[in-house]
């Protein structure tokens, strides 16, 4: 896959396939492209899902607990990842519902859950009992970041060594919205304003004042992570300034869930996994990924336009559709569970579907 | 449920319900809606959807055998029943991924196909070799066209009493997008100029002589089919002309799926079976059905939006916003069996998710 020559011979005899089948051409529309994207990412001409798996990560906020951004308590971070341990939530539900795994991280929840040995789809990588409030200072150190992308790989390597090649990350975090509108801010050059939204439902005046927190959380880490934008390796933001550095943004305003999935989709994409890309939080820490390695982008698929109002703009930045517009804007990887049987389809119709020889029906006169 | 109090009620049930999942309020968007309509329209809490089936409806049309309308040879209609017969078409694929049964209906097709007692899913409703060209007439007898509504109400009436209670509608029929433009533009009052599109795929110059011969074949019943408008019962296109007469359109320029289709539609609605609408042609036939009693569409679901251009008008003149828009333009209910899951995942969500009360999650503070 490599290879330049070998790739564009694969495409051919893929779009050859692909319009060979029994239907007009390009009459399944965006199926087509997502076939032709996991031919491409798996190499081959037969592509197959194996074992999806959706990975949720859920962290806490030091921003969270001063209530100047979330309408709901921090302790619902803990509540929710016992509501996904006992099987209640939406992500449960999705995920039962199309056949696809489901893991669940403590990447930083300011909780203690005790003995889950009984819950073997449960994996403690606690980082800390939540961030530092990034108002006063970094989010984390250099050292929790490190190890948290680190967790990130070892997790998806081990979905992998077990058989699965495709996976969509999820995440729970009261505050985390926040974080992940610095992180766009910052990566895509796209004013802070601009990137906030409701989160999880805050009305005007909650609005107003998560703004004007975010705002100068900017303001107060702008320096730094400007001073490391050179660092980063030459990467152009829009507007054609330097791109700032991922690492120092991640410490200096993300979450150990964001710091996590970036390590996931760094490896994820590695293994020439089928990524497959949720919401407005997920995004952001695939934007991390991609200014760290920017192929990580060619095993994404992107499930939906979440109604988180900034995630559209995401989506434009990186120049991609999304399969689904539903309106959704709750996170823990339920969009890409929605997605995943349009994803299914896609494969199905390449390797099931008639060509117009083998089913002798006629071509165009 | 037709009593006015005991929806309302229902309805205010149904959003508490909703509302109190262990989610922010509307996170789930467009689902909470699925949710809402799922339950109105089985007049229950506890929706379920059973036995969920796709009738593919095949027929031949006049037109066709002119080439004037259509880049395939008239043949492929046959040679996709059989086809389809085969499991070899993407509908096939689909319904298989989603356990979808699947009936496949001769309404008209120009061939005979033997002995089928085989193949218990097919059903021969043949009205005839095709219908008749309606650029030199009716495209079938009124005494076709009855017969046509009511086996289609007859199909459904079979699959409903063998416990399905959720139906989506496909099509097959070279140049049944012709027929499907003529009908949208008598009833909707949406020049006929903008119903026409590429169908399969005619390139420029095929797209200029299939919107000619349109042009023609509408002047042709304009009269006939405007003469009849009082007989409709009064309603209102757009514009403020009167409402076409359905039964007229459907014999002047419909087709024998199209008449099938009302049928179904027609009886799939007294049943309050949950129905899937899929693209251009079945939409068309939608349209005829809601002319003859408009709370059909209390009972449909909109499934997607086809890249048949006219597609899009029908579903802003209904007033209603798809499910998905993937870009598909293959008919046979492909639209419908994609949504699928996604019908479902609304009425999971609602049955299986947990409250806040029950899962010990906070709410907003």
């Amino acid at each position: 896959m490599n290879n330049f020559i070998t790739t564009t011979a694969l495409q051919t005899e893929l779009q050859h396939k692909i319009d060979n089948k029994t239907k007009p051409i390009g009459a399944l529309g965006v199926l087509e492209d997502v076939a032709l994207s996991i031919g491409l990412i798996q190499g081959t001409l037969r592509p197959a899902l194996r074992m999806p798996h959706i990975i949720v990560f859920a962290a806490d906020h030091g921003i969270a607990a001063t209530g100047l951004v979330n309408p709901y308590p921090q302790a619902v971070t803990a509540q929710m990842v016992l509501n996904f341990i006992g099987g209640g939530a939406a992500i449960n539900v999705f995920c039962r519902q199309h056949d696809i795994g489901l893991t669940i991280v403590d990447a930083g929840v300011n909780a203690d859950f005790g003995d889950m040995k009984h819950f073997p789809r449960f994996i403690d990588a606690k980082m800390g009992y939540g961030t530092q409030n990034y108002l006063d200072g970094e989010a984390m150190s250099s050292e929790q970041m490190w190890h948290a992308i680190e967790e990130g790989k070892k997790i998806v390597q081990g979905l992998y060594d077990s058989g699965c090649n495709c996976i969509g990350l999820g995440e729970m975090g009261i505050g985390n919205t926040s974080s992940a509108a610095l992180v766009m801010s910052f990566l895509t050059g796209i004013p802070i304003e601009d990137c906030v939204g409701r989160g999880t439902g805050v009305n005007e005046d909650q609005l107003k004042k998560k703004m004007e927190t975010l705002v100068r959380a900017f303001g107060r880490h702008r320096d730094r992570v400007c001073s490391h934008a050179s660092a980063a390796g030459g990467g152009l933001a829009a507007g054609g300034r330097p791109t700032a550095d991922p690492y120092t943004i991640l410490q200096c305003v993300g979450g150990f869930e964001i710091a996590m999935m970036t390590g996931a989709y760094l490896r994820a994409a590695e293994l020439r996994m089928v990524v497959l890309v949720d919401g407005f939080i997920t995004t952001a820490a695939l934007l991390l990924a991609r200014a760290i390695e920017s192929s990580v982008q060619d095993c994404c698929l992107f499930t939906h336009a979440s109604g988180e109002q900034g995630h559209e703009k995401m989506l434009r930045f990186l120049g991609v559709r999304p399969l689904l517009n539903l309106g959704m804007r709750l996170g823990e990887g339920t969009g890409a569970a929605m997605a995943f049987p349009i994803v299914q389809s896609a494969v199905h119709f390449l390797n099931e579907m008639a060509s117009f020889e083998s089913a002798g029906v006629s071509n165009k006169e």
